[in-house]
């Protein structure tokens, strides 16, 4: 048996810059009417990059968590942007890396009961050296780290974003 | 150094049931005044429940997918609840398990840029049997799958829960 929902009417809350927001008139399953509040966002690409057991991270000011947090480059797309070409340059601008081409590790859906997002993470393949070069209202510090140091910072609560945690885990095999 | 946005007014565009939704005035860390939406969230809780080198896995139908997704069974906290509480609840009404006790495996930030949300993933322990008990705006099927079936799936794109695919990965060890 498959469950679906049905939408009734798409409505727009809000209209904004990184994200929209929608509460839709939906059908349940069981054909009562129900109201979905979510999240509408045009995804992101995230960036994992490994070289001689050290990862790169960038610690970077989240104004929803009121803290600086450690994260692999990542960014939303540019309109126009493939998933990949993002990727790449997200490398370039805060990690001051050039990768050749990324491979498809994961998409993810961060947090699926309220937002559409899908964050697509790649492995960075072929590097040479940049120089980072970040947007006007970009502020972060970018760093290598070990890879053994960096999976004691996850088991320790220190890092907590979820596409670093699952780039970072999937790579131990 | 440490970078900060310093808030000038919370601007809330949308106060809902699961979510509200901000348009804070800030300033940024080279002084210039900015916009920044955000999603205000009250959290959520998800257990981990392996058994026999089986793990439990819900099929939910996740509206802004518009498909039914897998993960572990999650769900937000209620009000003057703590979040075991609430993993321990969620295990029973989707999963039909008590569970004696939980242990804090992560703390996840799905998405950081724009929700404030936190998922604590826990660990079940001390696991007897009881009977699913969904809301009624709740329809899902709960399965047990073999680990290395789950492992499988994550890594053939089926599974692309960020709590879930962070709950097994960690698990591998």
């Amino acid at each position: 048996m498959q469950f679906k929902e049905k939408t009734i009417c798409k409505n727009y809350v809000y209209k904004g810059k990184i994200l929209s927001l929608r509460k839709d008139d939906v059908i349940l399953p069981n054909g009562q009417p129900a109201i979905r509040e979510m999240v509408e966002h045009s995804g992101g690409s995230a960036i994992y990059c490994e070289v001689d057991g050290k990862i790169l991270l960038v610690k970077q000011y989240r104004y929803p968590y009121e803290k600086e947090i450690w994260e692999i480059p990542a960014g939303k797309l540019n309109i126009g942007e493939s998933p990949e070409q993002t990727a790449i340059r997200e490398l370039e601008e805060e990690g001051g890396i050039v990768a050749e081409r990324v491979e498809k590790m994961f998409d993810v859906y961060p947090t699926p009961a309220y937002t559409n997002e899908v964050i697509r993470i790649y492995r960075a393949v072929g590097l040479t050296k940049s120089k980072q070069r970040l947007d006007d209202d970009e502020f972060l510090h970018s760093q290598w780290i070990d890879k053994e140091q960096v999976v004691k910072m996850i088991y320790d609560g220190e890092i907590n974003d979820s596409k670093t945690i699952i780039a970072v885990l999937s790579s131990m095999k």
